[in-house]
């Protein structure tokens, strides 16, 4: 049974996520579903990871397991034929047997689109802050979450404490006047539930002035939680996985 | 009655273009059922581009008599409540008395949008052609239709003579290597019906080697039309509107 590495785009707001879940349009479903026609088999499709009902990703990484006969050329080739317009495959590869996108990671890159004004063309791919954020106070606490911490306070995960530390490899905070859109790019070993859009919701009450650029070392330090809501889903990007071998990425 | 001018942004692919059309979903057709509404009267909103289905625009700008008792930021405040998010109102202003967006315009600016490889995203913003185009062959390609030409041949439309004369600006040729996208901008008094979709489409020709670079030039001194479609609507924005008072411009 050879395995297939997929590198995968898609367009989150057509699926109720990546996970495979009963009656709802999901990106796994939907590839496990052209496999297994294509083969004749039931596909099982491992995804690196999970993204929530509207995110979108660049970089998805994937494996599956296919029948003899099968290889990465011809898998890719009906895939691309098959897909619908909202996945494109970016690439296919055979994989080293026994290769797991999610547990092989070595990192992965998340990034949250803010848009200041409203727009119509972009109105699904970022979330709309009309007011005058403060970069510098963005910056000075996209800072503090550099390292590795238990990040609990920033998920809904319930507290099984070793798999919330995570190692925040890499927050960067781009501001982009001639699109009037202001992008943070976060690299860390994993990421919890919602943890990007509650690190990015805490990053824009802090440039908003609500909250003081300290607010996040102290939620790590495990200090009281502010009261605001994760940043919606059509903002957010999987943009890459990134594996010790290098390799497949975005 | 005030006279309102409206600067616009619109996701064209949900609309059967701008005017209004029985039994379809137009851009001025829910802008006058919005404003009809508010005003318990009938509008008339007047488009200065007359945008295909599918075409999206960056600055349309439209112009509409309202009741005494209504101006500019009283409409613009109550558009913006009800817009459908495919419509988003840029601004509003007050107009002199008479102004017309599509007489009095100077002239236009259009963008088309070619990416290379086929994404997920933006699979709705931009044609994807995936050959290497060359670039210098466009470049130069695009030189031969500037200045005052008869553009009948890159149009559907019948031979009003004096109408089919246009005098293009300029017409910009951007290689975006990390997005993977090549645009062209034109700028020209006015357009032709599928115009800028049937140069772009001559353009991709001769990027692809299979039309040559003086095509262009035989097509406006009347040679023989060769054969190739337009390109499709949803690469295609209008950028801006230019008037000789300056002003109201993307």
């Amino acid at each position: 049974m050879p395995t297939i590495r997929l590198l995968l785009e898609y367009d989150g707001g057509g699926f109720s996520g990546w996970q495979v879940q009963p009656d709802r349009r999901t990106v796994q479903g939907e590839i496990e579903g052209i496999i297994a026609r294509l083969t004749g088999r039931a596909a099982r499709v491992a995804g690196a990871g999970r993204t929530d009902a509207g995110v979108h990703a660049l970089g998805q990484v994937a494996a599956v397991s296919v029948p003899e006969g099968w290889d990465a050329e011809r898998l890719g080739r009906s895939l691309r034929a098959l897909l619908p317009e909202d996945i494109v495959l970016r690439e296919a590869a055979e994989a080293d047997a026994g290769f797991d996108p999610r547990r092989d990671a070595r990192a992965r890159e998340y990034q949250y689109r803010i848009g200041r004004h409203p727009t119509a063309l972009e109105r699904r791919r970022r979330w709309t802050v009309p007011e005058a954020l403060d970069g510098a106070a963005i910056r000075a606490a996209a800072r503090t979450l550099l390292g590795e911490h238990d990040f609990a306070a920033f998920s809904v995960e319930s507290a099984a404490r070793p798999f919330t530390r995570v190692r925040m490899e890499a927050v960067e905070v781009e501001e982009d006047p001639d699109r009037g859109e202001l992008r943070v790019t976060y690299r860390a070993s994993h990421f919890l539930m919602k943890m990007v859009r509650m690190m990015t919701a805490a990053l824009v009450e802090i440039g908003r002035g609500r909250l003081g650029p300290e607010a996040p070392a102290r939620m790590l330090a495990g200090g009281p939680r502010p009261a605001f809501a994760p940043a919606p889903a059509h903002g957010l990007y999987l943009v890459r996985v990134i594996y010790p071998q290098g390799g497949l990425t975005a």
